[in-house]
C-alpha cells in the first residue's frame, strides 16, 4: 500500500519538500517502511512550469476530504489559514508535520490536544532550527536527563549580521543590507532583528522541555538593532564574541525564565563558534552534562528536510508519540520575571570612570566584565550609576 | 504496569545507569509513559556498600528466564561475553541497549537480525559519541537526506591530548601522561592513540549509513602517536587545527571509503573548534548541507544517559524500528582502497626544499599546504620525491 500526503503551500519551504521528496523518494520510501507519495500540492497560485501539475489543488476541502491522505505537511507560515487547516486534519486523524514557528508558539498546546484525541500526531521539527535536529532529541534520546537550561543562536539572519560586524567591522546597517541583498533578511527585517523570530523559537522549546506552553508575549525580547561594532570589538579584546541568544533555565524557585538578548560568550563555550546564517543549540543536563546542535536554521532544502523527516515519523507512528507534547498554561505565573536574570554583566562607561582592573580602554569609553553575578535588576541600577552606555549579559 | 529491566555489568557505565535512573525515575516514567524498575544488576563482583543489594545476581539465567524483564542495559565491554548474553537476551524477545562500541563493531549485524526475528530492538546510541545524540537522529530526523560523507572527533583521549599539545605546546607523552592521570586515558592507551577506538565508532557509523557491516580490520586507520608539536604550531599559522578524525564517504563509483588519520581541519570548520573531551559529529547530506553534533564522548553519566535514553525507547516500541539496521556483509569489496583518498595535503619539508608561495619556514623544515587536491597514493610519492617529514590530509 502506498501512503498519501498533501503538501500545505508551495512557497520555499513547500516547494522544497516536494523536490527533496522526488529525489530521494526510493530511500525514504525505504526507511518509512513503505510507498509514497504527494497526493495534492495547495496554493492558491498557478504554476504552469512545475511538472507536478496534476497535483495542484486550490481548495483545502479536497485534502480535508480525501481519506487516502494520511499525512501532511504544512509549510504556509502564520497563523491562519494554517491554525484552521491543520485543526481540520488533525480532527480527521490525518498527522501533520510543520515549518512554521509563529503556529507552534501561538497554538502548539491546542493543536497537540487535538492531536492526541484524535490518535495522530503534530510534529514540529522544521519549526525549530530549521534542518538541525533538536525537538526529537530533547524529548527522545535525551529522555533521561533532568534538563537544566537551554540556549541557542535561533535565527540565522541576526547571526550573519553580527558576524559581518565581527570579522569586516561592518556597522549594523551595512550588515543589515547586505542581509537583504542576500536573501537571508526579508524586505521588513523587524521580525528577526528585534529577536521576535528567535522568541518564537525559544518558546518551543521551552513548552517542550518544561511541559507548559510559554507564549511569546511572555518572554523579555531584545533584538541587535542597538548593539554596536565598538562593542563588538570590545567584547572580542575581553575574550567574548556577542551573539543573539535565546535561553530559558529552570530558576531555583521551580519557575522557568525564558529570554532573548544579545549576550557574550566565551571563546572557550563552542556556541561562539558558531558564524554567519548557522544556528545552534546547546542543552544541559544533569545526564549529558552538555551537548550542542548545529546546521543551517533556514533555507529551502536544510527546512524541507526537517519536514520530510517528520513526514516519514508520522508515517512510521500509527499512534501518538506522548512524549512530545505540553500542557496548556492557564496563566503565565510559572515564569520568572527577567528583572532576576542573574549573570556577570558587560558594561561600556565613558572615559574618566572609576573602572575595575582588566578593564579595555578605547576611543568609545572603557568596557570590562564585572566580577561578580548580579541580576538584571541590580546590573541596571549599577549602570545607571555609572552613566553606562552599553550594558549586555554574559551567557555562561 | 512496571516495566522491568535488567543492567549488565556495575563498572562505570553500570553503575552510572542505575545512579541516573533512580534520580530522575519520576521523569523518565512520564516521558516512557508508564512505570519502570531495575529487577537485577547483573555483576560477578560484590558491591556491599550498594543501596540496591537486593538486585544484584552473579547469575545471568536469572535474568535470562525471568519473563518479566522486558528489557536491558548491556554496560559490560567487550565481545564475550556481552555477544552471548546479548544474544540470548534478544532470542527471548528482551530488547538490549548497550554502550559497547567493540559488540557492535564486531556483531551488530548479526544481532540486529536477531532482534528483527524476534520482533524486539537492539539499540547502541551509547556506543557512538557518548552522550551525543547521533545513532537515532542519523537514521530518523535526516531520513530524507542522501548522506553523502560523515566525519567526527570520536575519541575523547586523542583530542585531549592534541588540545593540550595546542594550547600548552604540551609534548605528546607529557599530553598522554596528564591524560593517564587524570582517567581520561587506561594504562595502556593503545586503542585510543592508535585510532582503534574512533575506527569502531567509525564503523557502526558507516554500516547504519550505507546500510552494510563495515569490520574494523577493513578501515585505514592511523593514530596520533606520531604527531609532532612542530606541526601542530605549523597548521596554526597555515590556520588549521590537527584533530583525529575518523571519517566516511560515499565515492563517484558508489564504494565508501571510512579511515580514520590525523587531519588539518580549517579554523572556518565548526569541528575545529572541538577541544578537550569533547566530541562531536558533522554530517554532509543533500538537504541539510551540513549539521553537527557535539558533545561528551565518554564519562560515567553522559554514556548512562544515551543507554537509558535507549531503554526508554525500547520500552516505548514494541516493535522492531527497523530504520535502525543494517546487512551482514560478505566481503569488503564495497570499501575503497585508502590510496583513492583524494585531498589537500600538509607536507613538512626539509629546510632548503624549493617550496610554493605561502609556505611557512620553521626550526623544523617548511611547511605547506598543496593547491591541489591528490589522492593518498599520489602524496606519498610526492613525499618520497620532496624528502617530507610529515604529510596529513586536509579535511574538507
Amino acid at each position: 500500500m502506498s501512503v498519501k500526503f498533501a503538501v500545505l503551500g508551495h512557497g520555499v519551504v513547500g516547494s522544497g519538500v516536494v523536490e527533496l521528496f522526488y529525489k530521494n523518494k526510493k530511500s525514504i520510501e525505504k526507511r518509512a517502511g513503505t510507498e509514497m507519495d504527494i497526493k495534492y500540492i495547495l496554493d492558491l497560485r498557478d504554476f504552469p512550469d512545475s511538472p507536478y501539475q496534476d497535483k495542484f489543488t486550490k481548495d483545502f476541502n479536497d485534502i480535508l476530504n480525501d481519506d487516502e491522505v494520511t499525512a501532511v505537511a504544512e509549510c504556509m507560515g502564520g497563523v491562519e489559514p494554517a491554525f484552521t487547516f491543520v485543526s481540520a486534519c488533525l480532527s480527521k486523524g490525518k498527522s501533520v508535520s510543520t515549518s512554521n514557528k509563529e503556529l507552534v508558539a501561538e497554538k502548539g498546546d491546542i493543536l497537540l490536544r487535538i492531536a492526541k484525541e484524535n490518535n495522530c500526531n503534530f510534529f514540529f521539527e522544521a519549526s525549530v532550527g530549521g534542518a538541525i535536529p533538536i525537538i526529537r532529541p530533547l524529548h527522545r534520546c535525551l529522555a533521561a536527563n533532568d534538563i537544566e537550561k537551554v540556549a541557542g543562536i535561533l535565527n540565522g539572519t541576526t547571526n550573519f549580521i553580527l558576524t559581518k560586524m565581527y570579522n569586516d567591522n561592518m556597522p549594523f546597517a551595512d550588515a543589515l543590507k547586505l542581509a537583504q541583498e542576500l536573501g537571508y533578511a526579508e524586505k521588513d527585517p523587524t521580525a528577526d532583528i528585534e529577536g521576535h523570530d528567535a522568541c518564537r523559537k525559544i518558546c518551543i522549546i521551552s513548552s517542550l522541555v518544561f511541559g507548559r506552553h510559554v507564549y511569546p508575549k511572555s518572554v523579555f525580547t531584545k533584538g541587535i538593532s542597538q548593539v554596536e561594532l565598538c562593542d563588538v570589538a570590545a567584547a572580542d579584546v575581553l575574550g567574548h564574541a556577542i551573539k543573539l541568544i535565546a535561553s530559558v533555565r529552570r530558576m531555583d524557585n521551580g519557575k522557568i525564565l525564558p529570554v532573548v538578548m544579545p549576550s557574550l560568550i566565551s571563546y572557550e563555550n563552542i556556541l561562539s563558534g558558531v558564524t554567519d546564517v548557522f544556528n545552534a543549540v546547546l542543552v544541559y543536563g544533569d545526564g549529558i552534562d552538555q551537548a550542542m546542535f548545529y546546521g543551517r536554521g533556514a533555507g529551502k532544502l536544510p527546512t524541507a528536510s526537517a519536514v520530510l523527516g517528520d513526514v516519514i515519523e508520522a508515517v512510521k507512528h500509527k499512534v501518538t508519540v506522548f512524549s512530545q507534547s505540553w500542557e496548556s498554561a492557564s496563566d503565565d505565573s510559572f515564569i520568572e520575571s527577567h528583572k532576576k536574570l542573574a549573570a556577570r554583566w558587560y558594561f561600556r562607561v565613558p572615559a574618566g570612570t572609576d573602572v575595575p582592573e582588566g578593564s579595555y580602554e578605547h576611543e568609545n569609553g572603557i568596557s570590562f566584565i564585572t566580577e561578580n553575578v548580579m541580576t538584571l535588576e541590580a546590573a541596571e541600577a549599577e549602570a545607571s550609576k555609572l552613566g553606562a552606555l552599553a550594558m549586555y549579559p554574559v551567557f555562561e
